[in-house]
């Protein structure tokens, strides 16, 4: 039976009707509330399952709901998403109150992870990896064919291994974080001295041939590269895949990555690194794959 | 029905017969032929098991192999083991033509994880992880109560994680890998300069007061800190098992690594980290547990 899944964002909330065979069958937005009350959180979830809904033979029984930021171990409780202002907010309990379904909570890198997993550029592998890099560095794995959502079920956060111990800082407090050297926001910290103020514009300057902006790319690439390196000699994955918006650059980025981790790996198998397909519907779609 | 473990180093050959229950029941030790030479390692291998089988009722029909070097994903060939002289030797199907007895490969590694999880400190776990701090930085997973043995069959290197990309040499071709600033040969490059020529003596003079063998503790243990840091905020395992002979300064070690640890990680919930406690033997009980 079709479920639905939201992916709830600070600036809007979306939500799909997911068929079991994994076809989005329709899809809906509203804004979050701006002022993040919850109560107004609530009835913007339920007017979007209202409208899914209409016209249906049958009511959903069952919703999947992805959130940015931790969840804890029972699935029940969001323990911290900012952007949402939830602080230890009981989600699913209460929208299993006001909807009358049962709800799942589900992190949005681990949706996003789930979603390339089953209908991406995972599909079909046993074990894989998958990082979004964007403002920050998401993602998680696959493990025998499911969703790795950590040993002790506290989820991963791969963008907080360390790569350069005592290096660059992290907004998570430590110093070194992979993510502070491998998400798009650390092209845009580099290109500044440059004019650049986006990921895209050193990027698309690097691609016209200027010398910094080339060689800012290239010290990111060897950071990513050192960064997939580690993870492949840590747990030796079949596939990686990359979103986000540096993926975007296609094989620009990708080809020299794919050289830079091969040269650093223990394994002479090379692991197959692809940009990741699941799309800006993929919190949707693994909000919608957790629902049971 | 009881299994035969060998653990083969550079140096002995040891061989044990283990209980179904995991009872090491007896055990011998013969020198590794100095000259490296295959069929003497192989007649070594038979004269032990026909020691361990002396007295015995019945032969023993399985028998498992621990060697310090890499095996390829069908777990048959040694692909690589320098202090043994082995390189792409199929010594799965040397070994069951000379001792008429199924034989099953494993890393040494991976055999010393096996035996923690086994009748180890690692006893129950479901997710967890082990680190050996010795000359190099071995160690492995355990996955849903299993031994991981990498995502492709290819094992796991949890010594080349880059920890300080850029930084320090490694004996594999990269710079700045876990295993140059964890492993206990890190201590003994750090206390040359000072007169201290192991690690075990720059740890006594740390104990003792000195405050230059502090300084170079210190180091170690943010290093240690940041790497152990990083697995648990990847993998959220529910124990961290450290064998190795720099494990064997107990809580002086311990104590502080853990405090290192827990500044660092994401979740809040602190990861046990644990001594190793399979010992020496570690090695003939992965064997024995691989053996089917």
């Amino acid at each position: 039976m079709a479920k639905i899944g939201f992916d709830i964002g600070g600036t809007n909330i979306a939500a799909g009707l997911v068929s079991d065979e994994g076809v989005l069958l329709k899809k809906g937005s509203l804004p979050f509330p701006q002022d993040k009350d919850f109560e107004k959180v609530l009835s913007t979830c339920e007017q979007l399952v209202a409208a899914l809904e209409e016209g249906e033979t049958e009511p959903v029984k069952s919703v999947g709901v992805a959130v940015p930021g931790s969840i804890d171990a029972t699935a029940s409780i969001v323990l911290n998403a900012f952007n949402l202002g939830f602080s230890n907010t009981p989600l699913k309990e209460a929208l299993e109150e006001r909807l009358h379904k049962a709800v799942f909570l589900i992190n949005d890198a681990d949706a996003a992870v789930l979603a390339e997993h089953r209908v991406g550029s995972l599909r079909g592998c046993s074990n894989a990896f998958m990082i979004t890099l964007g403002t920050g560095l998401g993602g998680g794995f696959i493990f025998n064919g499911t969703l790795f959502r950590g040993g002790r079920g506290n989820g991963t956060e791969p963008g907080h291994a360390i790569l350069v111990n005592g290096g660059r800082h992290c907004t998570c407090g430590n110093d070194g974080c992979a993510e502070a050297y491998c998400a798009a926001t650390r092209l845009v910290q580099d290109g500044k001295a440059y004019g650049w103020s986006s990921a895209k514009m050193v990027i698309d300057a690097a691609k016209a041939g200027d010398p910094f902006a080339n060689a800012i790319v290239n010290a990111y690439v060897d950071d990513i590269g050192s960064y997939l390196a580690s993870v492949i000699n840590l747990l030796d994955p079949e596939r990686i895949a990359i979103g986000g918006g540096v993926s975007a650059a296609g094989e620009f980025i990708m080809k020299p990555i794919r050289e830079n981790v091969q040269k650093k790996t223990f394994f002479d198998q090379p692991t197959d690194i692809v940009v990741a397909t699941a799309g800006n519907d993929a919190g949707i779609f693994g909000a919608a794959f957790i629902a049971e």
